[in-house]
């Protein structure tokens, strides 16, 4: 094992803040990532919370503001499981960066994608209780990270509105896959916001604030923002990410492998956007002339990647191996990265394309 | 004025059943479409139904069926109103006809969309009063149009998942623009499912049936599906289309005209997926080298398009001018019709193309 109980085959961008995605193989045809190939994205050194003193504050424009431990959190509401994929907004940042160069970001590969059972509380619950005053508009939440990305330096959070924030999928969730959260994926409380760009999913979770306004947190109103090209990053510059679009991308082969040429087995994942479904996952050998349609795993749950498979006939030599998805809206992946480029290199779903050199 | 009131200058591509839309300056710089240019689609003759006779049934899975007059829906529930765009599934279907033919289908341009204010109840409190039992999971829409595009001849229906059904901005609407609703848009009520296809929106609704299963009539099990590219449309096969894509038309200039040369004012609309806003909407005068960004106006409600417009400087003769959108989940339009081809012409939200040729 690695740093952070991580598999060796880690892909790190960084270690300090902790930045690594699994290598594809470790993401294959599994519908549950294990937790030691989960991806990481901090911005900070990883915080280390003692859980018998931590506690969560609920305030802001709420009737009652609540302070609650972690046993009032598993004792006084229902408990929940949802089983849900996050997907890093700069996922497949690399293909972006081959256009034009993003500097200062990390040059995620197709990994920074992984599936877990999370359960805990719904936020709803809790919101519940806490009882919004009626010009609540939006959810904020606060951690304890600090990140030396944003300057001055600040402790990491951001919002979701709060009709997202009701949605019964939205967990506080102390337990990933049957145990308790490990400390780099937010322990003892993070949030989790299936459908949406995983900077919303705050880890080391210690304070809900219910707002009339987003979160002016560095990360919700300067970065994970989509600006347009030839925009600076800025407070309110572009439009802050939400919602994930319509993804998929080849995990096996792996890009410059070298299977024998004839039938080659092709795999990867797809995501629908939030409320639609994969309606369908095709690949082609030939630069897009001719596609095979691949076979779909059923999702686990409304919120969780689907898995794909097929097989093509490669010659020896070299070919370009090229998956696209479609949802239930009927919504595309743009052929070209050049088409969705962005000045951070966010929410890159363009084909994915995967070079392989077959042995004769 | 025309048949069905509707403005002379309707491109109808069908007389019965009336199917019309209306040439792009009706529409452009509007955040309402005027009734009487609000496009309509038809699968059969217009039934002509009584108000005073007229009744809703709810049956099917709930725990209290009913039967309610319009009286009953305007006393005994709350009323609310939505503005809300609704887009045929059909619309822009003429981009992907170029690339391959699109038989017995009809070929809608950019103009089968189109908005309105409505008024009516709320689906949920209607559901609530019947009380879903716990299997329920799908909503079916009856209504008594013919329609013989099914063989045998059938009457027009569809359905929607419960929770889509229960979302406080879907309608049983009986008023358009603070009038009751006009014959063609489906007197004396009608289903208005913001963010979703047209066709689920069904006009003349006579009866509501909680199901365990979407519902088997040829408008949702057959047809307003998304085919893969090859394969022939029949019972189950595809997808069921449902939520609408980030899309967006240039209105004016329209295709084929004249401008003078020199700065050309530049106009359309572009709608968002279901919980997105448009993030932005570009327009290329140079095959897409380089785009300008359009002005956007703000949304009349999260379900209503934005138009947006611009000015770009025309040089002597023939220029294709060419507009995309992004949504606030990233997600952007295909630049090639051809990625989104598919057997029944839906959804078609490539790259917006006109032609012009500009006066030296």
């Amino acid at each position: 094992m690695n740093t952070w109980d991580k598999v060796p085959g880690m892909v790190v961008h960084e270690r300090e803040p902790y930045n690594a995605e699994p290598p594809g193989a470790a993401l294959a045809g599994r519908p549950l990532t294990p937790v030691a190939a989960f991806y990481s994205r901090n911005h900070g050194p990883v915080p280390d919370l003692a859980p018998e003193r931590w506690r969560l504050r609920v305030d802001g424009l709420v009737e009652r503001p609540l302070e609650l431990s972690l046993d009032d959190l598993r004792r006084c509401f229902g408990q929940t499981e949802v089983t849900a994929t996050l997907q890093c907004a700069g996922n497949r940042r690399t293909g972006l960066a081959a256009v034009r160069d993003i500097p200062g970001e990390h040059p995620w590969g197709a990994g920074a994608v992984s599936t877990a059972r999370w359960s805990g509380v719904r936020l709803a619950e809790v919101l519940a209780e806490a009882g919004p005053r009626p010009e609540a508009a939006h959810i904020a939440f606060s951690a304890p990270d600090v990140s030396e990305v944003a300057a001055p330096p600040e402790t990491y959070g951001g919002s979701v509105p709060l009709d997202k924030a009701r949605s019964p999928e939205v967990l506080l969730a102390h337990t990933m896959d049957g145990r308790p959260l490990p400390r780099v994926h937010g322990a003892p409380l993070r949030v989790v916001v299936p459908g949406w760009i995983g900077a919303r999913s705050v880890k080391w979770l210690t304070r809900v604030t219910v707002s009339d306004r987003p979160s002016d947190n560095y990360f919700q109103a300067t970065a994970y923002r989509m600006l347009p090209a030839g925009a600076e990053p800025g407070p309110g510059e572009g439009v802050p990410l939400g919602p994930l679009a319509v993804n998929c991308a080849v995990l096996t082969p792996g890009d410059g492998d070298r299977p024998p040429s004839g039938p080659v087995p092709v795999a990867g994942y797809a995501l629908a956007g939030e409320g639609r479904t994969v309606a369908r996952v095709e690949v082609s050998a030939d630069g897009g002339e001719s596609w095979t349609r691949a076979e779909t795993d059923p999702a686990a749950s409304p919120w969780a990647w689907q898995h794909w498979r097929t097989t093509v006939e490669l010659p020896p030599g070299e070919t370009e191996l090229i998956a696209r998805a479609y949802d239930s809206a009927g919504a595309a992946m743009p052929e070209s990265p050049a088409a969705v480029w962005n000045p951070k290199g966010y929410a890159n779903n363009s084909w994915s394309r995967v070079r392989v050199r077959c042995r004769g």
